[in-house]
């Protein structure tokens, strides 16, 4: 039985999404034929070599030609000058979608590009590790994960199509506006990911405190931050440039919430502390009855620790 | 072959690390036996459910009598007062030792209790998870992990036999002033759990962001914070307090650095933010290779996913 729902489908760019979109078509036979492109040479031989794709091409213009489904995979900010590239060599009938984590830029800078007869459905999946590049990918990343897209003025079938693709690669599709979700995504993960880099930053930054102290000793929390703010940096630059008010403005509460935290610290105002702390907790047992994360202590990391 | 380190091991308090304590003597036998004291009585009969005291009392003075070790793992502002309680009935030649995330505030408290004739060697295991009570706790939970010993003016040999214990659960001891321990935990733990819990905060307060899509879509980075989030409210309240001003300045030196990534976004300084989010990952490669963390993707939580 087989369960193709295109059949060819085109990865721009071969990071962590393409690699895992590549590896899970391949293990539920959602296509025909995975091509791809990728900017570096070395990039495109690993795709090969890991085997997420059939064939690879030096031009993204090429890898495009005759797929019915073409995934934008760059970061952000690359989106514009792709779409510019590929828009004369795209299959009248074909989609087009992207991955990139800020939707309203990507719209923006690529929608203009897309040829009458071509639907564009820009899609956001929520599923990421900090590992980067083509070696990252695995199929079951997106599964139980949610994907969100943005369908715009696509006609419904192939808005229809591309969720079936998610579906059969795990996750679960939801729609939602662009500017939304750029405004959800400030919360849930543009606002964390600059707080962890920073709180690296700090640390790092340190004289009194050496290095090798903060390593050795990070497990009391710290850890957890470098995990995130071990992310692809031009992935990260990119997200911030474009969607920039809505991250200036969670930043902005963000800091006044600190502030307020900050002086209960400073005034040694212990209920203020506890109130906010347990409150707080609340949200982690939602995330977890959400199937969100797990319920494991740190994470299950300590279990893989047992003899 | 009996490795016990101690006859009679007291714990006072009985939460997530006197749990994990009571584990771990248990299962490499490093203690004839393991007695605690809890306030609750709720807590007092979860331990000797659990099975990881031999027996309970009501009171801590009565717990500590015939102990040849004391451990005080309770939150660090009730570190004084139990010491004030126990101070009369302290065995003669015993070790008192205690688990508190703050060192200073801890000696200051507990140091004019300790009478003539007992050592007094204050600890910190850097370990833990976002559970706690007295069910939280396992046998494991300091295997790998450092644990901090300050000294002070304990007897040497009350200091190595306290060593040899935690070495028996699986820590790795290492020796610090009480000054120093305290500005290394502002930065490894203390800061980091405040902003993670201000973060969370912010994310309960939105109105234009539901609970609900928080909680769906928190897979993007925010989830990591809601763990660290997810600590016992008491006890994080009394780190604070306690530990004022070395996170205090720690938390200053976060918020210009963020401000000077805010300033960075708003100006659309796209070089400050890649060079910032490049040099962070060396840190967590750092903390990889010292075996403080897994390199596995997103902790290892997506292959407890694979079927």
């Amino acid at each position: 039985m087989s369960q193709q729902i295109y059949d060819r489908v085109a990865l721009i760019g071969l990071g962590l999404i393409a690699s895992s979109m590549g590896h899970a078509m391949k293990k539920w036979n959602l296509a025909g034929s995975v091509v791809g492109h990728a900017r570096s040479e070395e990039t495109r031989k690993a795709a090969l070599e890991v085997g997420f794709c059939d064939e690879v091409f030096d031009t993204a213009a090429e890898a495009v030609k005759d797929a019915d489904l073409v995934v934008l995979a760059v970061p952000v900010l690359a989106m514009g000058p792709i779409a510019a590239e590929i828009r004369d060599h795209l299959k009248p009938g074909a989609t087009v979608t992207d991955v990139g984590s800020v939707k309203q830029a990507v719209i923006e800078a690529v929608a203009p590009h897309i040829p009458e007869g071509v639907d564009f459905v820009p899609g956001h999946p929520l599923a990421g590790t900090e590992h980067s590049g083509p070696r990252a990918g695995f199929a079951t990343l997106f599964r139980n994960r949610f994907c969100l897209l943005v369908p715009g003025h696509a006609r419904p079938v192939a808005v229809e199509r591309l969720t079936r693709l998610w579906q059969g690669m795990g996750a679960n599709v939801e729609q939602m506006d662009a500017a939304h979700h750029d405004r959800v995504l400030a919360v849930t993960s543009h606002t964390p990911h600059l707080i962890a880099y920073t709180m690296v930053g700090v640390a790092d930054h340190l004289a009194q405190v050496t290095e090798s102290e903060i390593i050795k000793y990070s497990a009391a929390g710290f850890r957890d931050f470098t995990r995130i703010a071990a992310s692809d940096p031009t992935m990260w630059r990119d997200v911030f440039l474009t969607n920039k008010e809505a991250t200036l403005d969670i930043l902005g509460r963000f800091m006044e919430e600190l502030f307020v935290l900050q002086r209960a610290i400073r005034m040694e105002d212990g209920k203020t502390l506890h109130d906010y702390f347990t409150r707080t907790r609340a949200i982690r047992r939602g995330i977890i009855e959400a199937g969100q994360d797990t319920a494991a202590p740190d994470f299950g990391r300590v279990k893989a620790q047992e003899e």
